[in-house]
């Protein structure tokens, strides 16, 4: 059977937005494919807000069946945080049965090369694109996540940090030519001459292991960069978060399968509950490549076991804002604010200790106390999400029951100045749903010192009164260094703290945000622009994306001949 | 004090050649700045082969002291495989007191810049270029090289492999720009806007363990690769082959602080008899960086255990030639026998196994039984190393005892098919010479199986007869997969047989040179054209040299600011 998908069809379709992702992280510029605005869809073949809603309740309760060798069972227990039941069920696999026949499959999609390979790629993120509004349910429902931003960093930009993966793939790939001749002058006698080629080829299966609150978001980058260079893909989901997964599963085997590819080139391993289906695979030796978003226990054990592959890990961190002085003290609290409130502080990204000089800082509008910015930030945390629809927009639910846990245990760490309070979702009673609270601390006194340098998952920040700006900047540098750090903030108006703090992000390897106050945030990065994480401080190990988290993902065969 | 290399100087005297490196690693082909004529040395300020020998002779029972800090002793064991004892003696570490000296010059050497430290290392290149008839010497009485290989290999060739791994260095991070502007359209509101710096930044020390082969040309790529990166290079030779390495150490630092940077961004690390102190380098939590070329052993502990650092390996493997077919019978004689001889087969790319089908071969001069074939390899390579003085010049010296050991053990493998002869070294009668070895083995026989699937190091080889082609290859393939392969070689007139071969080397990662007859051999790479290695098979987890290899050694930091 001819493929339906002709390689001069999807290079056609392709070609020009896999060229300009190319073009735009050599210059780092703002760029999308993807609309971020859910009006955005429902032409052109995508599903409109109904139809992707509607395209969701028809999954639930169903068997996905991907057709996939070796599926001995079917599983699944995924309960909505706002609720409901999804009711769902995944193909169990007999490992020993689909990682051969996943292989089988890397042949021809080896000798497809890098630019047939990305656009095969590039058409499975278009399809996905197509459904932005029913991924966005399928990850509002596992995530916890309020729907705007399940659209968002669910949809396009996730799909964003697949392409943007898929371009570093191709890129990194195709820096060696196919072919070379190479002629070597002797002197007098003849010169030396040889006819080289040159084959990317891949390492094997790679293993993406999912997380709970960004599927799409983190398994991407892993998930395309993989595939891209020739490796097959096993998705191990999160067991709450299966099914944006399981769908993403879905249209790569279909995609594949319609290019004349094997299906099995991706294939999706959910497991029973409590199974740790994924400690067994990543010490498989058909696993060669694992990317992780977790627990730091798991990651570091991931990296200290599984030395038959090559393992990219995102894991917890603590990070921090130092904040010196300001010259825009509403914006700075705003700004703040709602990056402490954005998915209830679940994002790998939010910070966490707020560092604040107690003598207070300088303000545009005169210097403020460390007791009033303090207060000043719980009375803007609190009119952001005073409202319970406003709220639970912004907050969406608590992703499980560990979060509510760690959140009701806060308060005992030192003095309230912000408490959490339940919020009732309108649609969602059953969700649990709570504004960020804020403990203040002194990083003088050991228990202070201690609560703050461990992570706390979720809403929960720390007003932390330092002594000076330079034991801020002190305390920073130990925190990156010691705990890791996904993201860094401050804010001050003196060049000589900003240096400070820009040679403490740079020695200890972490991303830094100056100064925010408008509509960008601390804890929000842009594909093609910006690199999530650093892969240089305890919080991962891998950033995305660049040419690294590409580069051994495959290996470069010569076969070289005399002319 | 002014610094005496001014950037603006290096960078007239060394962008062309970097330049020159960036476009041929692009199209890999032929291209070297470095001469591999001996008499092509001695004017514009380097060293002439008289001036080399005098210099390397002024070296010999001195103290090099490279006034590094935390040095507590001097030691230095070295005995050339040719006999004399060296008598130089080297600086050995309190490492405590070294390590954080190194961090010094960290921060200028990283603000230096991508470009800047590109030029640092080219002049470093080329002093070491200007030395090069010194350098060989240091080369040939710490590995056993005969001269004209010392000179090449260990000169010119190392420092071509060095200036690559620049190259590769300064693509990497400049794949980046250093600032980016980024304007985020938002419908009727003004567009959010960042203005984003990128830096490069270091992962911090890098630690080089070197051998007692190759020190420059083994070494070389690492040191370069991690210095050109920013960061800082400890190198711990092999006791038996400190000296090259030592005074590429005294090179650098040389250059490093005429170029206004701390000297000991480069330091030597020599050891005690027997005090292994790479074991304890590797996992000192300031060492983020590891070269090693050596043993599977230590290697694979490397791997396994210093999870603080990248870890980058050339380990040790089992060559294969698949000898099915040829079109020029003399000339694959004449070109395995070349293979087998040099350096005494103490090269981790020297085939070792010859698989050759028991029927025979189809050659242009009609078919040649198993029997024929080895014995006209055997008389092809007695040709070749007949005559001492032709002979020492072309195998050298055996490196240590332990490959003497291995080679007299080896005769008891199977039938000896050419015995090894002691060969008197005109010009160095103590040096121990010996003349391959070949011995016969079956496939089919279990013991002689065993034996051709561990690596026996030195002027061994085994003609190994298997049932067929589909054989042969099938046991290449468990070579490659098992035991790991640095080269894999095939001569075949057969495109079935061929195309077998080549899906083997695909599949299994492995370099394979196919029919060579003329001056190139299998256990040759030239640097800005082919790979050392795969880094996909057991014999090394990197390859010489690819954005893999350069990728990880540093990290971009992001410090974004609104407009």
């Amino acid at each position: 059977m001819a493929a339906a998908l002709t390689a001069p069809q999807l290079i056609a379709n392709h070609r020009p937005t896999l060229d300009q992702a190319l073009k735009t992280i050599g210059t780092r510029a703002y760029w999308s494919p993807h609309p971020e605005h859910p009006k955005a869809y429902g032409e052109q073949g995508s599903l409109s807000p109904e139809e992707g809603r509607a395209a969701f309740d028809a999954l639930l309760g169903t068997r996905l069946d991907l057709a996939q060798p070796g599926t001995d069972d079917w599983v699944g227990t995924e309960t909505s945080p706002y609720g409901p039941k999804l009711g769902v069920t995944y193909p169990h696999p007999d490992v020993e049965v689909l990682l051969p026949a996943m292989r089988d499959g890397m042949r021809a999609w080896r000798e497809a090369g890098p630019e047939v390979r990305a656009m095969v790629c590039l058409e499975i993120l278009s399809r996905i694109s197509a459904r932005t509004h029913e991924f966005a349910y399928t990850v509002m429902h596992t995530t916890g996540q309020a729907f705007m931003m399940a659209f968002q960093a669910g949809g396009p930009h996730a799909q964003d940090r697949g392409l943007e993966a898929v371009a570093y793939a191709y890129a990194e790939q195709t820096r060696t030519p196919d072919t070379a001749e190479w002629t070597k002058p002797q002197g007098k006698r003849d010169p030396l001459k040889l006819e080289k080629q040159f084959t990317a080829v891949p390492r094997g299966i790679s293993l993406l292991i999912g997380c709970n609150t960004f599927p799409t978001w983190n398994g991407y980058p892993g998930l395309f960069a993989s595939l891209a260079t020739g490796n097959a893909v096993l998705v191990k989901p999160h067991p709450r978060a299966v099914l944006p997964l399981a769908l993403t599963v879905q249209v790569c085997r279909d995609v594949l399968a319609e290019a004349g590819f094997d299906a099995n080139l991706v294939a999706l391993a959910a497991e029973r509950p409590g199974e740790g289906i994924a400690k067994t695979l990543a010490v498989h030796p058909e696993v060669r490549i694992i990317d992780y978003t977790g627990s730091s226990a798991f990651g570091d054990w991931l990296e200290t076991n599984a030395h038959q592959a090559q393992v990219h890990t995102e894991k917890a961190g603590v990070n921090t804002v130092v904040i010196e002085s300001t010259g825009n003290y509403r914006g700075m609290l705003a700004n703040l604010a709602f990056s402490l409130s954005l998915y209830s502080g679940q994002m790998c990204t939010t910070p966490q200790n707020l560092l604040i000089p107690r003598a207070g800082i300088a303000t545009e509008a005169g210097p403020k106390s460390f007791d009033q910015v303090v207060a000043d930030l719980a009375a803007a945390v609190d009119s952001l999400v005073g409202d319970d629809a406003r709220a639970a927009a912004l907050l969406g639910a608590l992703v499980n029951p560990d979060v509510k846990a760690r959140l009701e245990a806060a308060p005992d760490l030192g003095e309230v100045a912000l408490a959490s309070r339940e919020v009732l979702h309108p649609e969602f009673p059953e969700a649990v749903v709570r504004s960020p609270l804020i403990v203040k601390l002194d990083a003088t006194r050991t228990d202070d010192l201690a609560a703050c340098q461990q992570e706390c998952f979720g809403p929960v920040s720390f007003a932390v009164a330092v002594d000076s700006a330079t034991d801020a900047v002190e305390l920073l540098r130990h925190t990156v260094r010691e705990r890791g750090a996904m993201t860094v903030g401050a804010y001050t108006t003196s060049s000589e703290v900003e240096k400070a703090v820009e040679e403490v992000c740079l020695e200890e390897c972490a991303q830094l945000s100056l100064n925010l106050t408008g509509g960008v945030f601390v804890n929000q990065t842009a594909a093609f622009s910006d690199f999530h994480g650093s892969g240089g401080n305890p919080a991962a190990n891998a950033a995305l994306c660049d040419g690294a988290f590409v580069a051994n993902r495959f290996r470069v065969v010569e076969v070289r001949r005399e002319v």
